[in-house]
């Protein structure tokens, strides 16, 4: 792994910053600070831009409609976005990393940058810490989420991400792993085709930038009930939400979610809870859980994350 | 096919059934009536048997423990029991017939008879109508539960079947497309993989046995709350019921499900839904389904018909 292979998939679309990356390109990585004059521009032309976090299921489309990408690349300020693609998840960052690079690119991103974490040094990278702090989009590509966490959780890198989040500064997407991360705790892995036991899931901390919910990915796709109910059981407090492919579910900033996609949202309400052996099943023994609601959220329907109920699409 | 395919198949393990059998052997289908004096004999030494209905999600165990099964030969009368198997569903009728007659035999049954049904006109045979009439217990195997309904609903032999169940004469069991059959309205097949949707569940007419239930079987191991969601939104009156494999719905004379098995059973509520888009989705669009109820039940649970609520086993 050289140098430059970070270089090889970095990519601004302007002449300034093309200048720029040339004139980087036999800098010291950490001499590599972004031109403050012409970088902060288009963040700044985009503070209007409604943010929103789009935790994707996987396997959105990538070729026809590109109907969540293009939500993630519009609520990022468009054709002034500047965006950040996080491809550490996976095990190929050159390869994902460079293929949503061309996707934001035609869509008429002219600052996107990837931003190859590979070891947790690079998490405190003054040139990738100067870039998250000038961007108005990231995106966490899928992979295996513990992979990702183990790279850039508490890192000054990721503090910096989730605090401008949080402070809504930022519009934050992630699929499949980088979906899985959203939350405080996380589904680490597992298995399907059993009912729900203690052994089908494997916990892990997140990144807690949404830390009431519990993801689930490729969700009705990959069989992930059992799982996620393993999960959600242990952690009645938190919203578990199971995401299908090419689905999304959008976090806005007045406390809803909004569901887009081909698939369905699927909430599990643990609050309900009237019995469950959770305390007492152990490794594969079967949990018992009664009484928990379910929604089944499809596109354009509405979660309300303060009242906990769903708001049909007929409503909004 | 001939006639002694049938008989290769049935078999009755004391001697004077065996004598009987021999005696059979080469008389028309429709002089084979059973002598009254040796084989009503073991179906009223077990009125006191308490009758119930086991719903089997597949696979259920038949080497080790042989849990479910030996509850429905304990159920259809023990070592008295008069059991008749159906194995109508299979295209293997022989084979599988075979092996649940073997599973009982060892178990000490005396009274088994495969009632080989492979077309409708056998459903009026009276030999079959005689021999339902005795038993004690039935079991019905897997395989295709609409070759199951198509050969067996509406003749005079189901008609007798579901006629004594429900006069609580008899113990009945279903495994998988045996289990499939229970309701008034079935899943004839569908697919998986996918979030509920119109297009992911065929439906047809079971054949009633408990009208108020829609069966769905190998239930996490085959991800089938997709489509076990797609059928019950449609008859949102009826309680869906998915049965993993390994695990028995057993539905006692009290109005109670009972738990038993390696696996879950649940319970799709779906009473409480306050909204789905069901009347206008079309095709595969996906479902939206608000406020569902949703129980886990394992091994030991039980479920009130009546209240509508899940017990759990510490209360039983």
């Amino acid at each position: 792994m050289t140098k430059n292979i970070y270089f090889d998939i970095d990519k601004k679309i302007s002449t300034v910053a093309v200048q720029q990356q040339l004139n980087c390109l036999f800098m010291p990585e950490s001499e590599m600070i972004l031109n403050p004059e012409t970088q902060a521009q288009p963040a700044e032309k985009h503070q209007s831009t409604k943010t929103a976090i789009l935790v994707i299921g996987g396997a959105e489309d990538k070729v026809h409609g590109k109907e969540i990408l293009h939500t993630f690349f519009t609520r990022s300020g468009a054709t002034d976005a500047v965006i950040g693609i996080i491809p550490s998840a996976s095990r190929e960052p050159t390869l994902i990393g460079d293929r949503y690079l061309h996707i934001f690119e035609e869509m008429g991103a002219k600052y996107i940058k990837v931003l190859d974490v590979r070891d947790r040094d690079q998490g405190e990278d003054p040139y990738y810490l100067q870039y998250v702090e000038e961007c108005t989009g990231l995106f966490m590509t899928g992979g295996d989420q513990l992979r990702l966490c183990g790279l850039l959780a508490d890192t000054t890198l990721m503090d910096k991400i989730v605090q401008r989040v949080k402070k809504r500064e930022i519009t934050l997407a992630g699929t499949s792993a980088g979906a899985a991360v959203m939350g405080y705790h996380m589904i680490a892995g597992g298995s399907s085709g059993e009912c729900p036991n203690r052994a089908l899931v494997d916990m892990a901390m997140g990144l807690g930038i949404i830390p009431e919910v519990l993801v689930d990915q490729h969700f009705h796709n990959r069989n992930r009930l059992g799982r996620l109910l393993s999960a959600i059981v242990a952690h009645p407090q938190l919203l578990g939400v199971g995401i299908d492919e090419d689905t999304c579910a959008l976090f806005e900033q007045n406390n809803t979610i909004q569901v887009m996609g081909r698939g369905t949202v699927t909430i599990l309400d643990a609050r309900t809870i009237s019995y469950t052996n959770q305390a007492q099943a152990q490794g594969n023994e079967p949990f018992s859980i009664h009484n928990l609601r379910l929604h089944v959220l499809s596109h354009g329907d509405r979660y309300d994350l303060k009242q906990h109920q769903p708001i049909p699409q007929a409503e909004t």
